[in-house]
């Protein structure tokens, strides 16, 4: 997959924070920046939208399919959809009737890299 | 590292998660016992404390190194510390006057296994 620059909670580019924390601690000013994504992810109901939508074949999925999966209402669900894509993880797009959500992958694969446990350390 | 079986969030076992969501969606059940791990590690002091424990040279740190890096009471730090322990990302053992703290790699593992972006998935 691609490496390229991820923009995530408002604008704050996470790129220097692209290392696993168990090689390296983080400074004060990282993990300021990269807790609000972990924060987004802390909730069942957007983390069970975010593996719809990634999950999904393409990699797109329409808001009418995710809202059939739950037992919430649409507005609730448009709340939870929206925190996932202020925080990047997750894009829209207006086409036609419908909105379709596309995962931001290399948003996922950067959170995936600092929770990373690459062989041999601190084993 | 071992694979070996994780323990959080008060005892679930969390072995059936450790799938990326990209590949293949959360079950509501698989997404109400992940998001507490993720909600632990949304808060910037948290995120921190276990980049601090899981790099430090040998993967344990003494609880007196970890109040000295913070600007923060040690009951503050404590209480962070317990959220983190609670929820198995990392144990504590008390040897003589202190508690040293280690971070459970396995459990960083099935996060970041969660949040990874296996090639050519979705692409």
């Amino acid at each position: 997959m691609s490496k390229q620059p991820v923009q995530l909670v408002g604008g704050a580019d996470l790129e220097d924070c692209r290392v696993p924390l168990v090689a390296e601690p983080l400074t004060a000013d990282q993990a300021e920046r990269l807790a609000p994504s972990f924060k987004a992810l802390g909730d069942p109901v957007r983390l069970r939208l975010l593996s719809l939508i990634a999950s999904h074949a393409g990699g797109e999925t329409c808001v009418c399919d995710l809202t059939e999966a739950f037992d919430l209402t649409a507005p609730t669900i448009s709340h939870h959809l929206k925190v996932l894509k202020e925080i990047g993880l997750v894009t829209a797009e207006r086409r036609g009737t419908w909105v379709y959500y596309r995962a931001e992958q290399p948003a996922l694969d950067l959170l995936s890299t600092v929770l990373s446990v690459p062989q041999g350390v601190n084993a």
